[in-house]
């Protein structure tokens, strides 16, 4: 057990992306105020891509430049290009996410291209991302654990993938179940075959819960050192895949388990059940949170 | 990870008893013969209680005679004293269940006694259950890892009840959460230390899912040769303290799990999720099943 898990909040973006509202902007900045409020140190706030791509996160512009900055905490957005990079940097997000894919067929589907050529874009971007910032370039590996399109993907070609990015000089990597099919053991056996090319402490799960197994497959991993793992609040999100299903792993059932495991998380688990039930009701949908929805005592 | 991990499916006892809506005997009939169907060996079919007390299960008598005896499967009933054993020996059941506490609060709110006197009404209980019966005994441990009105429980005085519990002859001791606010390194903890005074093969955990925690406590004691699971299909059941709150593990997610895991449960989860989706729609209830909801596959 380790006390050096970065909780990497994602509700503003991944959480909101696949919400049916879109919220007004001084919503998502309440949020987000909330959010810091509660102790969070690592937001991925928005997505700089095309507004027709995710009318949510259309915003991310207004929203960027008027995040009130605050000690040790540091936002990011997800770009999937330069246009993307510039937008982030001229609204002064430091910290960026690029995403490929595990699965050839996902990959084209949701990013235009093959992996190889998603390869070439992520290398094109850090050059200009290492000319503009000194923060930090995470990248998403979606379907590391299976693909809608394609079924299973061999963990091999995921080693393979994790080795080049960080060939490349990538900071964190994280390892996506984009559709919530993995059980413990898979992450807890492909996580450690990972860590064998990237320090465990660059690597991040970022695990969606659609089939309940996100929680124990975070715990299955707690022994491993992983850097990051990210959650969102009242399990705001969704998978496109499965309709009706809950999305990612809701961050206060992480904070309960984790303080429970004796993790000093810094994180205000109160404030964060008060911060889920706020946006829940901002969204006028079911809290996905158990603890949030039972609160954290009796 | 072991194969012999029996699954105990509890949902027409525990997660109908605290359902609102009180459902015919032939729909349970239904519900457990499609359980059975599925492959589920391990079934609590009801309590035989005064039905002032739970009239969700007032008709335990009748649903207990109508069942239909399969090969291999093991029925089982709650019973609080001689009367209910009785009954439940009239109706053909040859399997119990006795609950007692870990916390004199509890114990004294909701069974009428002290923990003492639970061991008393126990001992008498299992002289009268030798007498008409070969099967198993089972006792619950209520508020094994913590109490509505006490708060933490001492594991100390949950592994001494244990000990008194098996020195009485007690087939399997159950490690209930009944207000669902365990974590993993706590039950696997507590498992540990109860291991010590009872064979692991002997021993259950029930853990409600109220802060979405039991699956992974559930994965943090698989190693410890744990005899049974108790689980719920659709998550069906609720926490009389926490309004709202999730019930019981969900056995769809469990058994997701378990198989994932390399575990061969000869459990059809087709069939399971799809008895969760039937025994939902009977009840007007959201499915707390997240496997449940998505679906096996994509």
């Amino acid at each position: 057990m380790t006390n050096d898990l970065r909780i990497v909040e994602v509700s503003p973006r991944d959480g909101l992306q696949s919400e049916l509202l879109t919220l007004p902007t001084e919503v998502k900045l309440d949020l987000i105020q909330r959010l810091v409020a509660c102790g969070l140190k690592h937001i991925e706030v928005t997505a700089f891509v095309r507004s027709e791509r995710l009318p949510q996160l259309a915003d991310a512009d207004q929203l960027a430049v008027q995040l009130a900055p605050s000690a040790g905490v540091q936002f990011s957005a997800l770009v999937p290009n330069e246009q993307g990079l510039e937008r982030a940097h001229r609204a002064g997000i430091e910290n960026i996410a690029f995403f490929t894919a595990a699965s050839e067929t996902f990959c084209g589907k949701n990013i235009g291209c093959s992996i190889e050529q998603s390869l070439q874009r992520y290398h094109t971007l850090q050059h200009a991302f290492r000319q503009l910032s000194n923060g930090r370039l995470r990248a998403y590996i979606s379907c590391a654990f299976g693909c809608p399109y394609e079924g299973g993907v061999e963990p091999a070609s995921v080693v393979d993938l994790v080795a080049k990015l960080v060939a490349l000089g990538c900071d964190e990597i994280v390892l996506a179940d984009t559709i919530g099919v993995a059980t413990p053991l898979q992450v807890r056996h492909l996580a450690r075959q990972v860590a064998g090319v990237v320090p465990a402490g660059r690597l991040a799960l970022h695990l969606h819960d659609t089939r309940g197994q996100a929680l124990a497959s975070i715990y299955a991993c707690l022994d491993l050192g992983i850097g990051a793992v990210d959650a969102s609040v009242a399990g705001l999100g969704g998978c496109p895949y499965a309709p009706g299903a809950t999305g990612n792993l809701a961050t206060e059932d992480l904070v309960y388990m984790l303080e429970g495991c004796g993790v000093n998380t810094g994180i205000d688990l109160d404030g964060l059940i008060e911060t889920g039930r706020f946006i829940s009701a901002q969204l006028g949908r079911t809290n996905q949170s158990r603890a949030g929805i039972a609160g954290r005592r009796v």
